[in-house]
């Protein structure tokens, strides 16, 4: 059978195996090359997360390649925040109001999962490939496998190769090519906590939060039993990741800040002191392709981790790529420009919001005008339904587009604080009544 | 004589050599390497731009490096801003309030006269020889001259090798650099208007301008009579590069937009073909250094050409470094921080400043009530002398850091617009009392 065409995959990642997937099960014949050896036999690592959260629009595009059903086992959700405040009682926070979950999945076993499948579909990949550069005129790929060098041409490359992609910086070798990476003054380090008595050592159900204004701590569940903790703490200054450099320094800090999770890691300080401390960027560019190379994923756009929102936005990017490839009939001229104008403002969008959301997790979750707003928030998606959904909900649990979740999310907080300001936050119609007002005048419109 | 320290520098540029010549003065020991040949032999280009205006701040620094006097015979003098408007007589904007000039320089005389005052100080140069990559933890250089790769190491390196440094790839190789480069959507061509019967073919006293709103034409005197013109022009569009292909629609452009000049460029369309079309880039970039590898100039900080502050800019970096390096005692590991964090705001202020004066350079400048504001700019400073100097001539006429010219500069001119909006723009006391009051709130003072 003739195939639809023949498509490189750079990076055999969470974005590039759903891709060669979704691709190999339409008709092209897919190739993937991944520098690193195959994950399936060799140790994952190199600083990057443990667990993720899954949430709707991965769980969308996890089902369009039909292997949601070997993932769903694995998952455990998490319907809300637990917020750990100093000296206060635990406090959850529900995500949903519909009584949704996110959930908290390995990277390397959903990693795993996806390459099987892919695999099993005729997709083939090349481990200890590495790609050394894109030859764009010719849709080459000059890549480097056991020391040996090859060339290899497709009818589209596709660059998954992450936040440093080895493509992007061959596309970024022609003029005009736009590129941002910025840094946050915080990074992170992983923790492990054990489990207590064969069983979690705190509840399931939630993500854990220690908001501590500016740095916190948060924890996800594996399936193990164990909970992967995370501090993220700014690089610099009187408490930062500098001053805390001996075990004596380090117990007395998490004893101060937090207590209860010290108790449940007994060897913090050892772990503190052998984990690498991890960077965290956005990268931004444009245009995200050149002639038929295009980049998806972290190599396009990455995020910070605090919306939860990366792989399920690599996810929803391999979703509509395969949508637009459709409605082009598989010509690659024209998908790769039309998905990059679509899709380029909910990159964007999604940035954003993943950087305005530390400050919300780090700082508001503990705020008790926040914890009103939300409550009221919540109460109008009860009375009103679809017309007012709270942002995290749109961007977590609904298929609205990243850019309008951040305009329909901006407006209606806007209209909280002023409707808090104004003494009238329990008044659910004023609040609907102006964002009626304001949605007909910024000619905001769920075009989805 | 033992020497403060050996130094090399990577561009011998307007930026590089300038500062190799004052590092060399004040007893360093200086190797420039140049990936081009020999200026002074060999032809340049490279789609940059052929003359320059000098100002305040570089005339200051040349004046350090004891070259002005050389330099000044070969300025021409521009008083203003001449404004050739549709079916209007020109008018004149003068840009100094006290008779200032700028002054058009060709920026390849200017660099052999750099180069030569350096070489005559002291300082090696090495051309062709080009900068492969540094290895920053051993402050060692990897060059190749004539096919040989060589390893040299130095007290510091400076990178003065422009908007595309290799210098700075280095750099970003670490983790957490920041970095940003952002084209817009117009490019420039240059075309060149021959001198008329042995004179120039318009006054010399003037930048020229033609505003057209969305696009301009600009044109600078050079020594030999001629003048080059600029065109600043959309990528793409209904009326852009990619519209004008061949010499029909490129005559029919000029005559529409710019007859006056189309007269003067007897083969106008066969340069506009024959010339490169060239892109306009800002790039940001944070930290400058790393240990004791530093940027300057276009390195660190290129900027869009409107503001005539590049070069001005990269000159005045290298008297703040020299000023820096004096004030630490020739401590590399001192001044490379300190000049960087001074330095870095000005920086931003004027990549700014660069941009929006795109805007008024190619509209405001013909619309009225800019005039009428500019006008009372220039009464405010004839009647308050240092307490209301205009934004233009802070930045050009004037030592004041960029960044602060740019927060005054903006506080003014929002007190301008206010006082046109209130019918009071005669009422110079009136503009005064705001900027006073503005001035304490806004805890702005003149620190220089």
């Amino acid at each position: 059978m003739k195939t639809k065409g023949d498509i490189v995959i750079v990076g055999a990642g969470l974005a590039g195996s759903l891709l060669s997937l979704l691709l190999q099960k339409r008709g092209m014949n897919v190739t993937v090359y991944e520098k690193r050896s195959d994950p399936r036999s060799a140790k994952i690592g190199e600083g990057r997360s443990i667990n993720l959260a899954l949430s709707d629009r991965g769980i969308k595009s996890l089902k369009l390649a039909g292997i949601f059903h070997e993932i769903e086992p694995l998952l455990i959700p998490m319907k809300g925040r637990l917020i750990h405040q100093e000296n206060t009682p635990l406090k959850e926070q529900l995500y949903g109001t519909d009584g949704q979950s996110i959930h908290s999945i390995s990277r390397s076993t959903l990693n795993h999962k996806l390459i099987e499948a892919a695999e099993q579909a005729g997709v083939c990949f090349e481990f200890d490939a590495k790609c050394e550069s894109v030859h764009v005129d010719q849709t080459a790929l000059h890549v480097t496998t056991k020391g040996q060098a090859k060339t290899v041409t497709a009818d589209a490359i596709i660059g998954a190769d992450g936040a440093f992609s080895i493509v992007r910086s061959s596309l970024m070798r022609f003029d005009r090519f736009n590129y941002q990476q910025e840094y946050i003054s915080h990074g992170y380090k992983e923790l492990s906590m054990p489990s207590k008595g064969g069983e979690f050592a705190m509840s399931t159900d939630h993500l854990h939060i220690w908001p501590r204004g500016s740095f916190m701590l948060i924890a996800l569940p594996n399936p193990d039993k164990t909970f992967t903790c995370t501090l993220f703490f700014p690089y610099e200054g009187v408490e930062s990741f500098e001053s805390l450099t001996d075990e004596a320094s380090i117990n007395t800090f998490f004893h101060k800040y937090f207590p209860d999770a010290l108790d449940l890691i007994p060897n913090l300080a050892e772990q503190f002191l052998a984990n690498p401390t991890s960077s965290l960027v956005t990268i931004r560019c444009s245009p995200w392709y050149k002639d038929k190379c295009l980049l998806i994923g972290d190599a396009a756009h990455a995020l910070v981790p605090f919306y939860g929102q990366g792989m399920n936005a690599a996810f929803e990017d391999c979703c509509i790529l395969i949508e637009t490839a459709e409605q082009c009939n598989y010509n690659w001229d024209k998908i790769i420009p039309t998905y990059s104008n679509l899709r380029k403002p909910d990159a964007d969008a999604i940035a954003e919001l993943a950087l305005a959301n530390f400050i919300e997790m780090r700082d508001h979750v503990g705020d008790a005008d926040f914890l009103t707003r939300k409550l009221t928030d919540a109460r109008l998606h009860a009375a009103f339904g679809l017309e007012w959904i709270p942002m995290y909900s749109m961007v977590t649990f609904s298929e609205i587009p990243y850019h309008l979740a951040l305009r329909i999310g901006k407006l209606q907080e806007e209209i909280l604080t002023t409707a808090q300001q104004a003494g009238r936050l329990d008044d659910l119609a004023y609040c609907m009544e102006l964002k009626q007002k304001h949605t007909a005048a910024r000619k905001l419109t769920l075009n989805h």
